[in-house]
Parts: structure tokens; C-alpha cells; sequence
């Protein structure tokens, strides 16, 4: 299977995406974000480009009852919160008491329009550093080819999108050795091998420079200063989590869900 | 200075180059081979975007009788010389007893097109693996900010013209450090340490993972295995020869010539 990594939402080609599988990656923050709250029990993330149709799909929501334990609204521009949203898009922000049973709309800067560009694809998964080898095993299961979408900062490439997008590779090749034919006692369940396109190539190599040292991405990144600055230090430590939740969210009928 | 990689031709933003010193990356093979004919005696090198203009060009400057020792036509599409074209686009073509006292008209599929694409910086120079150190050090002398601009395969990021980007980037750093004012007895000759973006930390990290071994750039790069089965592979091992030339070609009305 062929797997390219895309650098930012804006570089998508939706003809080529058609039949791929896609993973997203907004590591800071909107994906760490959403695979945190999905981890925490929340029942689905409805991700959301602009943020007065945020505000409105949160209250049909309310109003429809059909949200659980109810509804949140998240969201930021700029790395800020929303004025009047009642949360931000911290993933600290959703913990299990927080996030259990509720449904959370959600708008970021660039992780959501990265999301809603993927749609072209057979199959899309929100990625991030906390969940690659999740997002790895169901992409190489697919067995179809692979888009690594990195939502970027502003349009322009970012270091954390495209190392994750690095780390996930990293574990599609670790699956399928495990799984490989010509392993004894192996047995083939992931799919041939992958086979990156250059800009594949160099996010291996970007993810394998980080490895003993993910948080150093984040320190390294564009984007992990500012959030630095805005006194965010704790999102940089929680979303450098390599691997640390099984969770893999799946876009369904407009919302993220927990895969199977 | 800011110093940022731009990864594929196509994706230059014109307006943001004003003012910057662009260095223009197409390794395999256009400014390898520009590096190489300049090298062995060539007095210049036309770079033409277009294949009938190139054939002109090179007529114009034949009857215009200025071309010293005379005119070379070269060029490629898709990585074969060009039907009626005397000269291809391998840097193995323009040893001296060719190149030397000559014009080289040159059209490539990728290459050219980057160099023109950079007009609006305010210097233009051609870098590759052969000359980083001397593009590094002109760069940095210049104390403008930078763009290290890849022209890329066919509009796709290519993995060695960012890692040639990346090599350069790791020659300012260490031109930088050894020029610094806080060294002691050391001169401040360089301008400013270099403040990288994400994109050329990224490229950075991809010249790190290949330092010790720059021909394997060449051969897990899409276009290189191309070249390979084209019969190439001499321009492979040639083109791989880290800072093996110090010579740095610059654009001066619509010529790439050796800088002083």
C-alpha cells in the first residue's frame, strides 16, 4: 500500500483521497484533544469549521435530547479560547468527569477544516502522537492506500503534525514485520507493506530523530512556543504521550467516534 | 535571520520572497549540473523554462557571436534528453574539455522553473549537496532572511532537494557558531544565528539522518529510483558528493554565473 503524508489541510487533492484511507493529525491540539475526550468516555466529538455553526449545532443538540449526559461546546482561535464557549480546546479540559457520556462540538483553527477536507476519503481517523500505533494497526488492516493528513499551522507545514504522521508510519512498518508471510509462525493480517512517498520518507526520519525525546517536538515547533507563551505548558507534556491511549476516533456520519 | 524551506516550486509564495536570499535546490539534477558545468570552465548557464525558447535562446546567442568558446544546448523532460537536443540534463555530460569557455542554454522539467520562480528574492544562488558550504556561507554573509527553496518532482515534495535544503541550513549553523561574537577571538562575520521555521528544522533532522551517508538520499528518493532505471546511477554517486565543489552559482540578468 502506498502511504503519502500531506502537510497541511490546504494541500489536500480530494480526487486523489477518493478510495484512501486518511488519518488527521492537529497534534496541537484538536486531535490529542479528541482521542483524550473519546478516551474519557465522552460519546462522540462533532467537529465543527465555523464557529457560529459550532454555537448552533451545540444547542440543536441540547434541544434534540439526544446528547447523553448533554452537550459541550469547545472550541479556539488563535490558540485561545472562544469568547462565550464554555471550554477551550485543551485535551486537560475533558477529563472523565468532564467528558463521561457527553457530546462535545468542537472548532479549532485548523484541526476541524482538516477533518471536513478528508471527507473525500473511504475511511478517516483523528491521529496524534497518544494514539499512533492505534491509528497504525487500523490503517494498515484497511489495507488500502493511506493518506497522513497534517492539519499545519496557518497553512504552513508543522513539526508535531508531521512527526506523529512519522510515528504512525514508524508503527505501520513495526505491524506489518509482525505480520509479514515470511515470518515463521507469522501470518499475514495487515496488508502489504507499506511503501512512502518521499515526503513519507522524511516524516520517518523527523519521527525517528524525536523518538527517545517526543516532547522535544513540541519544544522544537512553531506552534508548541506560542501555546508556551499562552501558559500552556501542560497541553505540550499531555499530547507527547507516545501511544499512551488505544483510542482510535472514527468520522461517522459527522461526528468522531470510538472504532471498534 | 529567519530562514525557511519551501518544498516545492510551485508552492512559492512570490510576495514573502521580496528582500530574501533565495537558494534554489534541484539536486537531481538541474543545479548539480549547473554547479558542475560552472565548475569545469562554463563562462554561464541560461536557465529556460520553456523547450522551443531554449532551442531560440540558444540560436540568439550563437549568431549574437558573445558566447566566447560557444553554446551548449541542453535538457531534459521526464529525466531523457530531449529530441534534437545535443546535451541531456547529467551533470557527467559538462566535463571541461565540454563545458569549458562555453554557454549552457538549460531547460529541465523541475529546475528551471524553480529558478524562475524565485525572481522576486533579492539574490538568487544554485545549491545542491556538491556546494552547501559555499551557499551556506553566502547566505550567511548576505544577513538577509532566507528561503532554500526545493523545486520538487513534478509538484510533490522531494526528499532530496530537502535534505540538500537541510545540509545547507547545518552549514549556516556552523558557520554561524564559528563566527559568533561570544567566541572568544572569534569575529562576527555571518550576521545573525539562523532561526529556522518548522519546515527547516524538519529538512535539518533529514540531513542528519543522512550525514553519514548522503548517496542513500539518492537511493530513497522517488526520482532517484527513476534515474536508476534510466541507467543513471553514475549521476546518482556524482550528484551525492557532499561540499565536493566550492562553487556557487548566482543569477545576474538571466544568467547563473560564479559568484566572486
Amino acid at each position: 500500500m502506498k502511504v503519502d503524508v500531506i502537510f497541511t489541510a490546504g494541500a489536500i487533492d480530494r480526487a486523489e483521497l477518493a478510495g484512501r484511507t486518511a488519518v488527521v493529525f492537529d497534534v496541537l491540539r484538536a486531535t490529542s484533544t479528541i482521542v483524550t475526550a473519546l478516551a474519557n468516555g465522552c460519546r462522540a466529538v462533532v467537529p465543527v469549521v465555523d464557529v457560529e455553526a459550532a454555537r448552533r449545532t451545540a444547542e440543536e443538540l441540547a434541544a434534540a435530547g439526544d446528547a447523553g449526559g448533554g452537550v459541550l461546546l469547545g472550541g479556539e482561535r488563535g490558540g485561545a479560547r472562544l469568547p462565550g464557549f464554555p471550554h477551550g480546546n485543551s485535551p486537560l479540559e475533558y477529563g472523565p468527569e468532564v467528558a463521561a457520556d457527553k457530546i462535545l462540538v468542537l472548532t479549532t483553527t485548523n484541526g476541524t477544516r482538516a477533518i471536513h477536507g478528508a471527507l473525500p476519503a473511504a475511511e478517516i481517523y483523528a491521529g496524534s502522537l497518544l494514539n499512533a500505533r492505534a491509528a497504525a494497526a487500523a490503517a494498515l488492516a484497511a489495507g488500502r492506500d493511506v493518506a497522513l493528513i497534517c492539519a499545519g499551522t496557518q497553512e504552513r507545514f508543522s513539526l508535531e503534525d508531521t512527526a506523529a504522521a512519522g510515528f504512525v508510519l514508524a508503527e505501520m512498518f513495526a505491524l506489518a514485520e509482525e505480520t509479514a508471510p515470511d515470518r515463521p509462525g507469522g501470518e499475514k493480517k495487515g496488508g502489504t507493506r507499506p511503501e512512502p512517498t518521499d515526503a513519507a520518507v522524511a516524516a520517518l526520519h523527523l519521527a525517528a530523530a524525536y523518538r527517545r525525546n517526543p516532547l522535544q517536538i513540541m519544544y522544537d515547533s512553531r506552534h508548541g512556543q506560542k501555546l508556551l507563551r499562552l501558559g500552556q505548558a501542560a497541553d505540550l507534556v499531555h499530547c507527547a504521550q507516545l501511544n499512551a491511549l488505544p483510542v482510535l476516533p472514527v468520522y461517522r456520519d459527522g461526528r468522531l467516534v470510538r472504532a471498534r
